[in-house]
């Protein structure tokens, strides 16, 4: 991550200059807050001048942004489950890199996850496609035409659940990714199997003995 | 909330003046964002100059963390269980009030609940303490002395998930606040049950006592 030239004596191209700002971002943002993260700090560790940072950025703020939709980028690639996954199948290990990613950038997550930004719309536009995004993942993977009024609610909950977890967890070391994982997997189900039980409807036996499976803490549920 | 003198031609104290200001701010804030909300339109409905408000709060902002900070009052009194309530007895009536208030005040809600301001400490300041106390109250109810990792996880989820829900009831009217109540409260259960199994710990019988009742929809469960 520095401004010299590459092997060869070619200068970096535009693009590989901006990724390479993007990755300085990652690593600063990801460990400090905004303002905790100085202009000139970043120039200096990405090896480039302040008017270069302004071009292709405009400006902190900008890079910042360009920075956290990278890092949901990143999320949601681990997130989609590969060709021939049985629903389910990934949850577990998804939701374990999401909260290992959560504690690789404390920072990031604190910004990204605490309450408190109906204010400010650039991130809201960035992260509120992730939560619908998840939202959709785990409606899929129960089936769509089984997704009432009450999973529905329960599924959104279980969004936020996710990343306070995710925020208990930056003050927990004690508790592993792996854990928490199993958790917010069983959660799921609980959470759904409350809101079937407060319209009167029993849990559906396919997501019982998925349910089942995970608190026994197999690696691979049915 | 006109500036207009009270009968008896009296004019209204500092503190009087202030607090119809503060309800000026709860309506217009609560329905619409902070940018939606003009400077002019607080004065004229609350029949007060310019420089007023400028005295009295600084500025529009000023004026919106005072609301906000009181709408987090309001709540948390609110929250407060009366003397002599059984653990738990209030917890339905106390969701049931935070979601119609969430309905009532659809743009604080978004902006208070929605995830992405670890930009705004002064807004952090405010809700961030909310959060601690409806954990501390929750807990509380449990039993500290019961409350140990894997629960303390469950209920800080469940704090997230409270906030969640409360933002996707305001897009599903035909959900009543009760009915959200009843599936938070034993949402609560729910979530302190799978933590524990993963865990492989039993539910204690009293706590899976109280979440049968809930579930059965009893109004006020032992």
């Amino acid at each position: 991550m520095t401004g010299q030239r590459p092997p060869g004596g070619r200068r970096l191209t535009r693009e590989a200059r901006a990724e390479a700002l993007i990755g300085v971002g990652l690593k600063l943002f990801g460990e400090r807050p905004l303002d905790a993260v100085s202009t000139r700090e970043i120039c200096e560790a990405a090896g480039i001048s302040r008017p270069l940072l302004q071009h292709y950025f405009g400006s902190k703020r900008g890079l910042f942004l360009a920075v956290l939709g990278r890092a949901v980028e990143r999320l949601e690639q681990t997130a989609r489950p590969a060709p021939g996954d049985a629903p389910f199948q990934t949850l577990v290990p998804l939701l374990t890199t999401y909260f290992t990613f959560v504690r690789q950038h404390p920072a990031g997550a604190l910004l990204a996850s605490r309450p408190g930004s109906g204010m400010d719309a650039e991130i809201q536009a960035i992260v509120q496609p992730f939560r619908q995004g998840t939202y959709e993942l785990v409606a899929q993977a129960l089936g769509h035409d089984r997704v009432d009024d009450s999973v529905a609610l329960a599924v959104w909950g279980w969004v936020g659940l996710n990343e306070t977890t995710g925020l208990h967890l930056l003050e927990r070391p004690e508790i592993s990714e792996a854990k928490a994982a199993q958790y917010a997997a069983l959660s799921l189900f609980s959470l759904i199997g409350a809101a079937l039980r407060v319209r009167g409807q029993p849990m559906p036996a396919d997501w019982q003995r998925f349910a089942e499976a995970l608190a026994e803490g197999l690696p691979r549920p049915p």
